[in-house]
């Protein structure tokens, strides 16, 4: 009997020989590309798998919370960035972090630098800008953008550290070309903005971009210095779909049991409900609707054809057809960030070998 | 300034006022039911509020997972169903929980009562009917329903407990009269079958029922013993679309922050994202798509007209409307029960005033 088959279930199951390919393949596209990488940990919130990404060259991490920010620091992971606009009601608790690391923080309004140069606190900033994801981040073609950029440079307190976007449209494309043509814009308008900047006499450090699509595909990326991709270390369901990698690159899954079964009904239950998937619904260009994929073998990674979460609950999953009570399952989750942060601990396992429990530090304080 | 104008966003707010009206109310429908009360607490996963449901009068509680179940039993908790099917791979872990607690199972295959017996303990076992729902469960008109029954009755381990089911099939209902009508069904389905295996000479202690819905608006429930609603305790925005509660009721909601506001695109983004609300849908009979509504005041809990958030990634909730960056929103979320398992504890409010931290126990090992 292998490892897995006794394994209680539900179970997140890490496969490490994917991972570290992974890890490698983005590092030597960071080389290939000249720039920097600072994976985003918001994916794994793992301290093993920080480690790894460091030991293959990582310049430093992206972190999405403070809570992950600590978790890091406390490991000694010593330069991160909070890739998340700043938050005014917890800038007391970025002037602790950054008396202990290089903590890089991310503003897009006068308010926030009027709240951190409040602290008196030597914060590095960059500045957020929005590349044509339309979330966060100023303009880049709005003057305002010069005059804030202008005015944390003059700042008494604040270092300018450069400018930060994520092409979150990527996600949106429906085919490489475009996701191609995505990254292209990006970074012509990071570079664009950052050569007006040092026209106007200003020093920029740093040029960060980033998402997994992006930077898997992009051909190159003039004028950047900085790639800040996440989801590429396990990948997902919605990768596949958007063509970034094929199922036999993802290492990210959960195993599940059938715990009941209505042939009359044409499904049966399984124990990986919302709470350990997560209810993202997956790209809306996935060829059917879908809550999680299945592979049909492992590590071949043949996914089903038709076998799949057609809906779920709290704790249960509806597969689309009848399985014996006590089947065991391999789920491809649509968005493996959102699945990690469902679970404590990694089962970290290479082919059906398990090696033992990696934390997920997924605190939310 | 009151202490939640101070409060690190995001935040999760439990409205302990809110809360123990739910409680009693709930307690006191019971009681005119004539049934006994065994809250699940997959809701809330929280010592403090189990404790509140046993004092107003709670018979035991229900747990959706072995971590819930291990997590109340150390603190004293000694009546548990796990209403879920039983996973074959923990069937160890419920025989050592079983030992120092009254742990009730649920079952509706043979596979699942050959697992069982094969440990040889004495295990309390509920047959799982599917009372309309259609999700797990037995057909109770299949003769197989009867002869399951049968054989754990006749099992020279178990211990024959009575009946269960869960009438989700109410959150599909569109209107309250509906819901009463699935509340009716379930309870006619339920003492049928109990019924017939009087009939048939076999005792049947418990018939159990529930949903939120089901329990909150059913006008009597011949023939039941037990009802496990557990959402209540909150409440949420499903449940004021499914009029089982109005926004008054709601007991949980998250404080965000604006964090970007960007007028030109007509939206601004708040720190609260698929991580701290989930990501489910809420129903598809709400007026208009939402992601979470917004409290205009509180505690007169009138809900915003426009202000709502129109969508979420991990960590950024887009709101429908540009607002100043620092202004604070209380956010009505769609599910409480999984925008609780986003958080590790609750910010315990009366009023405006904040009494402490409850620990969420949301551990997936």
């Amino acid at each position: 009997m292998s490892d897995l088959e006794a394994l209680p279930t539900p179970a997140l199951l890490l496969d490490l020989d994917r991972a570290e390919r992974n890890i490698e393949r983005m590092a030597g596209r960071a080389r290939e590309l000249g720039v920097a990488l600072r994976p985003h940990v918001k994916t794994h919130k793992c301290l093993e798998l920080g480690r790894l990404q460091l030991d293959a060259g990582a310049a430093g991490i992206t972190v999405s919370t403070l809570d992950e920010a600590r978790a890091f620091a406390a490991a000694g992971f010593d330069d991160l960035t909070w890739a998340f606009p700043v938050i005014l009601s917890r800038v007391d608790e970025c002037r602790e972090l950054a008396e202990r690391v290089t903590l890089r923080l991310v503003v897009d309004s006068d308010v926030a630098v009027d709240a951190l140069e409040r602290t008196g606190a030597a914060f590095r900033v960059s500045l957020k800008v929005d590349c044509g994801y339309h979330r966060a981040g100023v303009d880049p073609g709005d003057p305002a953008a010069v005059r804030l950029v202008e005015r944390i440079a003059a700042s008494p307190t604040l270092r300018f550290d450069g400018l930060l976007s994520h092409s979150g449209h990527a996600y949106k494309c429906e085919t490489t070309e475009e996701i191609r043509r995505v990254a292209a814009a990006e970074c012509a308008v990071m570079s664009g903005l950052a050569d007006r900047l040092r026209g106007a006499g200003i020093e920029v450090p740093t040029v960060s971009v980033g998402s997994t699509p992006a930077c898997t595909l992009a051909d190159e990326m003039p004028g950047v210095t900085e790639i800040r991709p996440g989801n590429y270390v396990f990948f997902d369901y919605m990768q596949v779909v958007y063509g970034t990698c094929s199922a036999a690159d993802t290492a990210l899954s959960v195993l599940g049991s059938v715990v009941s079964s209505r042939p009359d009904l044409g499904h049966s239950v399984v124990d990986a409900g919302a709470l350990a998937l997560s209810r993202d619904p997956g790209p809306s260009s996935a060829p059917r609707p879908t809550m999680g994929e299945t592979f049909e073998s492992y590590p071949a990674a043949e996914l089903s054809p038709d076998l799949r979460l057609v809906s779920l609950s709290q704790e249960h999953g509806i597969l689309s057809r009848p399985l014996p009570v006590g089947t065991r399952v391999r789920i491809l989750p649509n968005h493996s960030c959102l699945t990690a942060a469902c679970f404590d601990e990694y089962r970290v396992v290479r082919g059906d070998r398990l090696l033992g429990r990696w934390r997920i530090h997924r605190q939310r304080s």
